[in-house]
């Protein structure tokens, strides 16, 4: 029943409040008055395993989250009308002045795997969907010819880190980010999160790979 | 900095683990193996203290959340190649099969203080952000038309709750998702969180207005 | 090693350091100023399964927590020098003048195990256990009576239930606590986790028995 | 109310079980079925305020946790009849096995400032909890020596400390508590949490001083 479905986020919410205001109203107060100042915005997948409020043990306040389908952002681009991804960080680089920003994908990305399986649900209704994913194409077509089509993990593994590592290309085609990282004001981060092998990594331009993080 | 307001970030996965993975490594495990299978998608705003996750308690697999600048759902529409919260929702509905979709606004959104204040910086430099919130123009309209323009905060409060309103109003623009809900399969929820009165409300379409929910 | 067994504790530390000092030190601010003023008391278990800050999901300030093997209160008694579980209630009690005290008993304690089992290493052994669990002799005779000796489970469930009851009799034995649930002033609590059941369940005195509570 | 002072546990216990039984089960049936086993044992304050779980964020089977009024360890020692926690040291030592034991003393213990300031109400009211920490008195004239009589605080502190001390020195009282330490098989650990300070500071016994932890 829907009800139920619905329920317990009543709950949780009551724990959140009791912890958050009835006990120690002050950083929420604080940030109603003052407004957010995160230092660290994230863009993630929307996938319901890698919440990074979650995996990073987040406070209010902590992080500014954007979150799509396979965690990508699109290159600075004008025309097309609901921007969403770039709106989000505008604010966050121009608005908020984040002085970090993470690209965090994920093992087991659906998005990647319909972009590499060719899904046909995908390919023929997703209208959406279809399109939005295509922005990784390249990531795919270069991490296929890095890593072969055999095994089944490894090019999945593969396409995600890679999308990472073009979303991190397409950041720095927005001037006021690119000017904000050439003034160190700004850094930004390629994080993969592999939920099967419990790890955290980091991307490592020097090595153009990914080494763990913790 | 960089690296301090990043480091903690660490400490924050490394309990993660500890807790989701040394002593308690099946659900992850699971949603591994399985795949997510959440109930409840949620359509959140990227300001960072109106996370999901953490105002509901949530845990891995609970929630699909989809987060934008202002929590806005754009109406369904072809054309525009970057549709990234129509793809996502596309994903969670016809994909994931999702039961519940909260579409949760909140006091305090920049987005929409941007949106009635008309910011000099939004308007004349935000190539991204400014087109983006414009979709809630209408909602912004309506919103100044019923509380009036007097009082700053009862009018961001209107503006905020008639924009979850119009996003509710917009997810019924896409076939797959009113198809669902006409069929009993989907529910959808209008939410808000008033960080200031520390209240969770929902939308009632019979009064149309927003009612304590806990 | 002993430093690992030991280092995750740090960790832990320092995301409990982040979330109630960096970010919202005044809750810790108050209790340290004001000093505390809980108003709940439990009598609870060593056992590290049945944690009342875990299982309740308690903040700091709130549950002041007196642990012993089985939790067991002795009845009022002068004479022995450490006496350190009526001492702690003196202090709840007459110096913290709390409102509640909860006897919190729980499926598997090993303390009521060796009690019914008569385990031969805590009978010749064991100097200081023995003595201290025979302080629930009665409550084991009794449940055993009532439920007779076959089904282990439900042997261990009966003296554990009959030991809450025992210890809630004993409360009732220090004239500062009888004073004040008579002026009521305080309330006694007899809670059962049955881990098992995952049930947390409250005495019912005019039942003489163990009711669901959530 | 009674009632409501006990409501908000009821939420807390509902979000726990939905997190250890609804979502991941596995740790808590594993515990009930194999029995607990943890590493670690912590001799703790009942103080609402340093709740051992809470500032090291553990998990159910991550310790075995004594709490008694100022966190202290009788000498082993015969012929009382209630001696709770040398009881609980036996099950903890000799019937888990535990590796580690931490003596976890903290600022602002009622306890201490009882022992120091002479409070009439305790010593003249107080049968049980006058004598339970008359314990810690030579520990007490020891700090006073040291740090002299003058600052409020340093007293405070330099008499919680020695405490710790004290009751690591009693623990080596114990045989079987003696003996695993000099085989290397258990640790023992005297930590200390100045709450004030938010800092976690570890006995060092070769410079015979508490220094950062964490």
């Amino acid at each position: 029943m829907a009800a139920n479905e619905i329920d317990w986020l009543l709950d949780g919410f009551r724990v959140f409040k009791r912890h958050h205001y009835s006990h120690s109203p002050e950083l929420l107060r604080r940030l109603t008055t003052e407004g957010q100042s995160p230092k660290v915005a994230v863009v993630a997948c929307c996938d319901s395993r890698v919440d990074p409020a979650i995996i990073l043990d987040a406070a209010p306040g902590d992080l500014f989250v954007i979150r799509n389908v396979a965690n990508l952002v699109p290159p600075c681009e004008s025309g097309g009308k609901y921007h969403g991804t770039s709106a989000a960080l505008e604010f966050a680089v121009r608005g908020l002045e984040v002085s970090q920003i993470i690209v965090l994908g994920h093992f087991g990305c659906g998005g990647i795997r319909a972009l590499i399986e060719g899904s046909p649900w995908v390919h023929k209704e997703a209208h959406f969907l279809a399109p939005w994913i295509t922005m990784a194409s390249e990531a795919r077509d270069r991490a296929l010819a890095e890593v072969g089509n055999v095994d089944g993990e490894a090019r999945q593994r593969a396409c995600e880190k890679r999308g990472v590592v073009a979303s991190l290309d397409n950041l720095m085609t927005f001037p006021w980010i690119q000017r904000r990282v050439q003034a160190d004001k700004l850094t930004l981060h390629g994080w993969y999160f592999d939920l099967e092998a419990m790890a955290l990594m980091r991307y490592d331009p020097a090595a153009d790979g990914f080494a763990p993080l913790a």
